[in-house]
C-alpha cells in the first residue's frame, strides 16, 4: 500500500518552505531527501551506540560492527544477490567504478583492448576509464542513442569486437531518464565472453533491480540517491571477478597480515574495504533500503511512472518547452530547455523563486550533452515522494519563467 | 578554560552504561565519540538542510555548497595553512594518503627509489607503500625506535640516501603515544631535495598543530578521530606538490570538461575530490573542529598529559603490567600487555565487563608489534573528556583481570 501522505510525512525536510514558498525538491536525480528512519539511525549512531568496527571486542565495537555488518546482507536483499559477500561497501559509485578500473580492468586490459560505454554516461562511468585510455592507451567506444534517448541494445552488442574487454552502462539515464535494457546487453555480452558493469545510479531508485537476473559482474549504487546518508554505497562484484582482481585503496582492514617485507591481502570483499569505513552513514543506508524494501520498490516505480505519465501530458500543452528524451518506459526525469535563447541556469532561479528545485547545468554527462547540441539542461527528476501537485507547482513556474525569459 | 566536566556533558554517550556499568571508552585511537553539537549539526544537515553540493542554482543546494565548502577554510585554520585550497576534502587519512600514492608517488618514482618510513607507522601509512613496492619496485626502508618508543630524528635523516624520494612517518604512534619530531625531519629531509608525507591521524587530535611551523608537503587527518563524523577527512597538500599530481579518483566534480575523447581536469583541490563527497558528515567535521578550537588545542593537550601523567603513575605500581613505549612527551596513549600468558583479547573482553572499552589487537601495526615482540596489545587511548576517575576505574579492572588470568 503505496500512501504519498504517509510517505511525505515521512521526510521531515518536505515541511519546510524556500524562498517564502513550500519547498519542490525535483532534484531527486542530484541527491534524494532522507526519511525520518534514516536521520534516527545517524542520530542514535553518535549518540547511543557508537565506536570503530571490527578488531573491537568491547561492547559499543561489536554493536556497531553488528549493525554496520549487516548492511552488507540488507544491500544484497535489496539488490537480490544470494552471497552478502558479493557487496563491497563504499562511499557510492565513483568510489565503486573507479575500485572496477584500478582493481580489475588495469589489470585485465593493455593497449588497443576496448571498453564500450552509451554516449548517456554520467562521468562517473566514463572518466575512470578516460584514465585507462590516457595511461594504457584502452580505446573507448561508444554507442549512441535514438533521437529519441532510446538505446537498441542490439547497437551495444554490435560495437563488441574481438578486442572488447568491458561493457560499462548505466541502468538509466540521468538526464534523459532513459532505461536500458541491461539484461539483453549482458546476455549478449557474455556470449562472447565480455563482462559487464552497470552503473546503478539511478536505476536501483526508481525500479526494482534483481542483479541475479540481470546477469551483471558488476553494479554500482550510490546511498545518497537512494534516500540514505552522504558518502555511502555499495557495489556488487560477482565472486569470480573479485578474484581476478588486485586491491585498489590500501590500509587498515583489508589486510590479514603487514611486515617490513610484504602484505598478505584480505579476502573479498574486506580486500577491498580499506580503513575505517563511513560507519555511521552505511548504517543509515540499511535503513533507508529496508524503508523502501517495505514500500516496495514496484510501488515506487508505479508511483513515479504515473508522476512521468501526468508530467508528460501536461508539457505537451507548453509549445515552448522541450523536453529532452522521450524514450518509451522512461524514468520520471525531464531535461528541459525552452525555445529561444532562455538559459537553462536563468530557469533555474527563477523556478527556486518559486520553491521548486532543479538543476541546471550538464549534469555529469559532457558527450550527451554534446550529443544533444546543448551546453545545459534545466532538469527535473521526481522521487518516491513527489505528487502530481508538484507537477503543477513545476508547470506554474515553467510557465512563468518563459514568460520572464521569452 | 577548560571544564571537563562541561565536556563531558557536551558528549551524550558518555551518559550511558554499558554491561550495567557506566561507559569508561578509552578506544579513542580508534574512534573518538562526538558531542551534541556534531550531532546537532548532521541532523540539521538531513533533516532542514540537505541537497547535493556544487553545480546547484536553488536555495538548499546554495546553502548545502556553502556550508560544505566553509569547512576546507575551518580545516586551514585548524592546521594552520593560509591557503584553503591547499585542503583536499576526503573521506578520511586512509583515502589522503593512497591519494598521494597514486597521484603523486606513482608519477614520481621509480624501480629502486625508496620510500623512507618508521616501524611505528599504521598500515595506513604502510599499505600504499607496499603497492608501489609490488607494483613498481619501489624500496621501503624502515627506521626503527629505541627501546623507550621513541624516534630519534637523526635516525630518519641518516636513512635518505640519493635514492629517496619521499619521508612518510606518523606524528603520533596509534599504539606507544611516541610524539615524532616531524619538524626536524622535514627540515633535515627538504634540505636533501626529499618531500614529507605526515600522518597527522593521532597527531592532530592530542596537539596543537601548525603546518606551516612543520613545513611538511603532505598532512592528513581523519575526522572521525577528531571527535566528527565517520567518513570525513582531509589532506593539507602543499601548492607545488598538488601541481605535480594527476587525479586519482575521477568522476563528476574533478573535471572541467568531458567528451567522447578527452577529459579536462579541474583546478586543484577540486582535481583531486571526485563525486558528490560525503557532503553532511564533512559539514559535520567542520562543526568538531571549530568545537576544538574553542576550547583550544593547547588546553585539550595539558589535560591529556595531566591523564598521562596519571596513568604513568599508578601503572608503575602495578609490577604485573608492562606499558611498551614510554618515550617522553608521549601521547595518552598506553598498549599493556601483561606478565604470563595473559592474552590481550581476554583482558579486553574482562574491562568490558567493568564498562571499559579498550582496542586489543594489532592496531593496524605490523611492523611495530614484530619490533615490540607481541602479537597484540591492550591499548587503552585516551580523549578529551576522559578524567583521572577513568584512570583509576582502568586500573580496577586490571587487576580485576590480572587476578582472573594471572
Amino acid at each position: 500500500m503505496f500512501d504519498i501522505n504517509k510517505i511525505r510525512q515521512d521526510f521531515p525536510i518536505l515541511a519546510r518552505e524556500v524562498n517564502g514558498k513550500p519547498l519542490t525538491y525535483l532534484d531527486n536525480g542530484a541527491s534524494a531527501q532522507k526519511p525520518q528512519v534514516v536521520i534516527d539511525a545517524v542520530t542514535r549512531g553518535y549518540a547511543e551506540e557508537y565506536a570503530n568496527v571490527h578488531r573491537g571486542l568491547h561492547y559499543l565495537s561489536n554493536l556497531a560492527t553488528e549493525k554496520y555488518e549487516a548492511v552488507r546482507g540488507t544491500i544484497a536483499k535489496f539488490l537480490n544477490v544470494k552471497d552478502p559477500d558479493e557487496i563491497v561497501l563504499n562511499s557510492g559509485t565513483t568510489e565503486g567504478i573507479n575500485l572496477v578500473a584500478y582493481g580489475w580492468a588495469m589489470e585485465h586490459l593493455s593497449a588497443g583492448d576496448e571498453i564500450v560505454l552509451s554516449v548517456m554516461e554520467h562521468h562517473a562511468n566514463i572518466v575512470p576509464w578516460h584514465f585507462l585510455r590516457e595511461r594504457m592507451g584502452v580505446v573507448l567506444k561508444w554507442v549512441d542513442i535514438a533521437d529519441d534517448g532510446s538505446l537498441d541494445p542490439q547497437r551495444v552488442v554490435d560495437v563488441i569486437s574481438d578486442k572488447t574487454k568491458l561493457v560499462a552502462i548505466t541502468q538509466c539515464s540521468n538526464v534523459l531518464g532513459t532505461v536500458v535494457d541491461v539484461k539483453t546487453i549482458t546476455t549478449e555480452a557474455h556470449a562472447r565472453g565480455v563482462p559487464v558493469l552497470v552503473d546503478g545510479s539511478q536505476g536501483a531508485v526508481h525500479m526494482p533491480v534483481d542483479v541475479e537476473d540481470l546477469g551483471c559482474d558488476f553494479y554500482a549504487i550510490t546511498g545518497h540517491k537512494l534516500y540514505g546518508p552522504s558518502g555511502s554505497g555499495a557495489i556488487y562484484i560477482k565472486r569470480d571477478r573479485m578474484k581476478e582482481m588486485r586491491p585498489f585503496i590500501g590500509g587498515g582492514d583489508m589486510i590479514k597480515e603487514v611486515t617490513q617485507d610484504a602484505v598478505i591481502y584480505n579476502d573479498p570483499p574486506m580486500k577491498f574495504e580499506a580503513g575505517t569505513p563511513g560507519i555511521v552513514q552505511t548504517i543509515g543506508l540499511g535503513v533507508a533500503l529496508e524503508y523502501l524494501m517495505e514500500i516496495g520498490m514496484e510501488n515506487v516505480a508505479r508511483h513515479e511512472n504515473d508522476l512521468r505519465d501526468y508530467a508528460l501530458e501536461r508539457f505537451k500543452t507548453l509549445n515552448w518547452l522541450n523536453v529532452q528524451g522521450q524514450a518509451p518506459g522512461k524514468a520520471a526525469i525531464f531535461s528541459l530547455t525552452l525555445d529561444g535563447a532562455a538559459h537553462a541556469h536563468d530557469i533555474s532561479t527563477i523556478l527556486d523563486k518559486r520553491g521548486v528545485a532543479v538543476r541546471a547545468g550538464h549534469h555529469c554527462a559532457g558527450p550527451l550533452m554534446e550529443r544533444l547540441g546543448v551546453t545545459a539542461t534545466c532538469r527535473a527528476s521526481f522521487g518516491m515522494y513527489n505528487t502530481k501537485d508538484e507537477v503543477d507547482t513545476l508547470v506554474d513556474a515553467l510557465e512563468l519563467a518563459n514568460e520572464l525569459l521569452a
